[in-house]
C-alpha cells in the first residue's frame, strides 16, 4: 500500500484549482480505480491519515469517500475501513456485511420512483447522452426526416440484433427486429396483427398486470396458465398466443429450466400457438448463468422475443424491440403502419449512436455493479429490520425482491396493499403481490425495488418502513 | 439605392478570410435582409455592376444570388433583375412571373420525398435543433426519466395549448392536450377508447387513406360521407365518430364554410356522434383567412381536434396532439396506458425547448414563405409545360396541388397511377387521386407536392415529367 500511496497521493491537491479539494480527491480516486491502479478489494488509508498526508481537513476526505461509496466505487465495512468495491457483481455479493457510510453532504436530489421495477436512474450518464444525442441530431438528413420504415431505424436494429445474439443467444438478424415503444405495445401489435379476432391470449397467473391491460385492450379472450417453481406451466388449452417470462418469472422470480422450455415449445407446436417471450429485465443477473432464450431454442419459428430499454436506460425513453419470426413480419408491418408507424427517429438515432460508442454496454456493466451492491445493502438491512414482517425470497437477478407477508402480519389483518403504501411513504418502490394474481390463490406480499435507491438512504428507508409497520400493528392490537 | 449600396458593400470582401468570397457575399446579403437593411422588394445591383464594385469575378456574385434565391431570400424576375423576396407569403403571391436562376453550384444533396404532403425538409434548422435537443437532454432528471403521464409532457402541452388558442381559435387548456405519435394513432386511440365495438367510423369519400387504414384497424364498421365544394357533407346516418378535414379537405382542398360547420355540429348533436377534426396542414395558408376550427365553434364538447408536427417540422419526429373533450380524457388515458403509454420523453422535451425558444414559430413563418414561393414557381412551370395534360385546381393552402387528368390523356387510356409514377421518376412527389376514392365516382388526377422541391430544380422536374408524358402518349398512339 505504501508505494501505491506515494504514487496516488504524492502529488497532492491544488487549492488554487477551480474545483473544490473534495472534488479533486474524488476525481483522483475514481481515476485510479478506473485505471486499475487501485484494485478491487484494496484498502484505502483511514480518512484521518490521508487528510494529514494531503494537508486537508478530514471532512474533505470523508466526504470524497462517502461520495465514491454512494456511487458504488468504494465500500465501507464496519470496523474494517474503506475498500475499493468489487468490480464484478459476484465479488460484491461475497461481501457479507456491507453498509453505506453516514453522509452529511447533500446528494443530487431526485424523487424516488415508487414502482418496484426501476433501475438506478441516478446512474444514467446524462452528459454523455446529451452529447451523443446532439451529435446524432446534427446528422439528421432529409432521408431520416421522412424515414418511414415501420420496423425502425436500420442501424439501431443491427445494433440490437448484434447485442441479442451475443447476450441472449437469440437467433435473429436485423431484418427481424421491430422497434416498439415498449413490450405492452409489442403484445398489442402482435396480437392484432397475427391472431384471429377470437383467438385467446394466455397470460401467466400471477403475472404482470401491464400485459393483462394490453391483452384486454385487444378485445380478445384472456386466459391464464399457472406458475410453479419452474415458471409458467404449459397451458392446458390452445392459445393464439402465450405470454411468458422465462428468464425471470414476474412476479415470483423463478427461472424456467431448460426442460420446461422444451415442454413450452412442444405445447406451442402441438397446439399451433405462438409464444411471446417477455424478457423484461434479463440484463440484470447477479449470479448463476442465464439460460438460452426460448427464441434461441425455438429458432424463431413460434417465439417472438421482446426486450426493452426501459430498465437498461430509463422508462420514459419508450423504446423496446421485438424479434419477429419471418412469416409474421409483413402482417405486423401492415397493422403498425395503420395505427402508429414507428417511434420518433430522434430517440432511435440517439440510442443507435449511444450503442455505437459502447456507452450502452458500459452503462449496463456499471448498473449491474450498482444494482448488485444495492441489492446486497437492501437485503442486509431488510434482514435486520423487516424479517419479523416479511419473508424475503432468494433472488439472483432483476430489480426487485419478492417478500411474502409473515404470518403475524397476516393474522393482524394488515393487507399487502396497505404495506405497499407504507413502503412507498418510506421511499421504497413497492407493489402488492396480490395485485398480480387473477384466479390462482392470492398470496400476500410485496415486490420491493432496491435498484433505484441511493445507497446511503437504504438503511433509513428500511427503518422508516419498519417503524411504520410497528405503528400500524400497535394501532391494530390496541 | 446609392446610400444603401455604400452602407452594404462598401467594406468589401476579404480574400484572406477562411470563407470563400461567394460565401462571404451570401452571408453579407442574408444578414442585410434579416436586419431589415435590404427591405422586401428592394432591387439588388446587377451582378456585373456589383462584381466590378467589389473587385470579384462576376460568377461569384451570380452564385451568391442564386444560392439566396434558392433559399427564398431573393427572387429573380425575368428581364427585371434580382429583388429581395417578399417577407410575407401574400407579397410573394403577388409576384406574377417568378423563376429560379440557373445554378452551377452544388446544393446540399437530399433525396426527394415522393409523397405529396411533405414540407420543405431542406429548410429544417438542424443545427438549432441539435443544440436545443442537447440542452434539453442535459436537463433530464429522474422525474423525467420515469415520467408516466400518458397525456404527455406537461410543459409541451401548455405550449401547444397556447399555440392552438392563438392560431386556431381552439377552446382548450393544457389539461386537454394529449401528445400522440400522429393523427392515425389519434383516431385509433379515440375510437377504441370512446366508441362501442360496433359503432361506425365515418370517413370522407374521397379522403385520406391513412385514416381509412387506422379506422379499419379498430375493427369497427367504416362508412363514408360525400364531399362537395364546401367540404364533407353531414352524414346521412349516425356515426360513432366522423373524421373530417374542414380546414382543407383532403384531397380536394376545399375549405368548409361556416354554415357547413354549423350543419356538421348540428348533425353531431342530433345523432349523438363525435367528430374528429383532422387539421393536418393548417399551418400553411398562403392567402385568405383561416376559419375558426370546428372545435372552437363547438366549444370542445363533441369535437376532438387533431394536429401534427409532421408537416411543420418533419414526419419522422412522430409527434402530434389531440384536444380532448374533458368527459373523454379518462377513458383515453386508460386505453393508451394499456397499449403504448406515451411518445418518448426525449422528443417531447426537445420540442418543448424548441417552442420555448421561439424557434417553432420562426420555422413556421419561414416555411410559409418558402412554400409560397415554391408553389408559385411550380404553378408557373406547370402552366407552361403541363396544362395540356393536367387541369390544376386553384389552392391557397397546404403542401400539394390537385390537378385532374385532362380529357386527351383520359381518352388515351393513361391512368393516374401511371402518371404518379412518371411524376415520381421526375422527382415530384405525387399520389394518384383515384386512390383516395372509395364509393364516390373515381376522378383521375394527381396530388402533387411542391413544398419539398429545391427551387432551382422545379423547372427541370416539371419539364422531365412533361417529356415523360409525351413519350407515353407517343407510344400509346403508335
Amino acid at each position: 500500500m505504501k508505494d501505491d500511496f506515494t504514487a496516488l497521493w504524492g502529488s497532492g491537491l491544488d487549492p488554487q484549482s477551480g474545483n473544490t479539494l473534495q472534488r479533486q480527491l474524488h476525481s483522483k480516486i475514481r481515476t485510479a480505480i478506473l485505471d486499475g491502479k487501485l484494485a478491487s478489494g484494496a484498502r484505502l488509508p483511514a480518512s484521518r491519515v490521508l487528510a494529514s498526508r494531503l494537508g486537508v481537513a478530514r471532512i474533505t476526505v470523508v466526504q470524497a469517500y462517502d461520495q465514491l461509496t454512494a456511487e458504488g466505487y468504494l465500500e465501507s465495512r464496519t470496523g474494517a475501513g474503506t475498500f475499493v468495491a468489487g468490480s464484478s457483481p459476484d465479488q460484491l455479493l461475497q461481501t457479507s456485511k456491507t453498509h453505506a457510510a453516514k453522509h452529511e453532504t447533500p446528494q443530487t436530489e431526485y424523487r424516488h420512483v415508487l414502482l418496484s421495477g426501476m433501475p438506478a436512474l441516478d446512474q444514467f450518464p446524462i452528459t454523455i447522452w446529451a452529447r451523443t444525442t446532439s451529435r446524432a441530431m446534427r446528422q439528421l438528413n432529409t432521408e431520416m426526416m421522412y424515414h418511414s420504415d415501420v420496423m425502425g431505424y436500420a442501424p439501431l436494429r443491427r445494433n440490437i440484433a448484434d447485442y441479442l445474439q451475443a447476450s441472449r443467444s437469440a437467433l435473429c438478424d436485423a431484418s427481424q427486429i421491430m422497434i416498439v415503444s415498449g413490450l405492452q405495445q409489442g403484445l398489442f401489435l402482435l396480437a392484432n396483427a397475427t391472431l384471429k379476432p377470437d383467438a385467446p391470449i394466455i397470460l401467466e397467473d400471477p403475472g404482470y398486470d401491464g400485459m393483462l391491460a394490453s391483452a384486454a385492450a385487444t378485445g380478445r379472450p384472456v386466459h391464464y396458465t399457472s406458475v410453479d417453481d419452474h415458471g409458467a406451466l404449459p397451458p392446458k388449452q390452445a392459445g393464439g398466443m402465450l405470454v411468458t417470462s422465462p428468464s425471470r418469472q414476474y412476479p415470483l422470480g423463478h427461472t424456467m429450466p431448460h426442460s420446461r422450455r422444451l415442454e413450452m415449445l412442444a405445447w406451442a407446436r402441438t397446439t399451433d400457438s405462438l409464444i411471446f417471450e417477455d424478457d423484461y429485465d434479463s440484463e440484470f443477473r447477479y449470479g448463476g448463468h442465464p439460460l438460452n432464450s426460448l427464441q434461441g431454442i425455438d429458432g424463431g419459428e413460434r417465439v417472438i422475443y421482446g426486450g426493452t430499454f426501459s430498465k437498461s436506460l430509463f422508462p420514459a425513453l419508450r423504446l423496446g424491440y421485438l424479434v419477429v419470426p419471418r412469416p409474421l413480419i409483413e402482417r405486423l408491418q401492415k397493422f403498425r403502419n395503420a395505427i402508429d408507424s414507428f417511434p420518433s427517429i430522434t430517440g432511435q438515432i440517439a440510442l443507435n449512436a449511444f450503442m455505437n460508442d459502447g456507452d450502452f454496454t458500459r452503462h449496463i456493466r456499471r448498473l449491474r455493479m450498482v444494482h448488485a451492491k444495492r441489492k446486497n445493502l437492501f437485503t442486509n438491512f431488510a434482514h435486520t429490520h423487516l424479517r419479523r414482517f416479511l419473508d424475503f425470497q432468494p433472488s439472483d437477478a432483476g430489480l426487485h425482491l419478492l417478500a411474502y407477508t409473515a404470518d403475524e402480519l397476516v393474522k393482524s389483518g394488515v393487507k399487502d396493499k396497505q404495506l405497499a403504501e407504507l413502503a412507498q411513504s418510506a421511499g421504497i418502490g413497492a407493489v402488492p403481490v396480490s395485485n398480480t394474481y387473477q384466479f390462482a390463490p392470492k398470496q400476500q406480499g410485496l415486490l420491493m425495488g432496491f435498484a433505484n435507491l441511493d445507497d446511503e438512504k437504504i438503511e433509513g428507508a428500511v427503518k422508516k418502513f419498519s417503524s411504520a409497520i410497528y405503528k400500524v400493528l400497535n394501532t391494530t392490537t390496541n
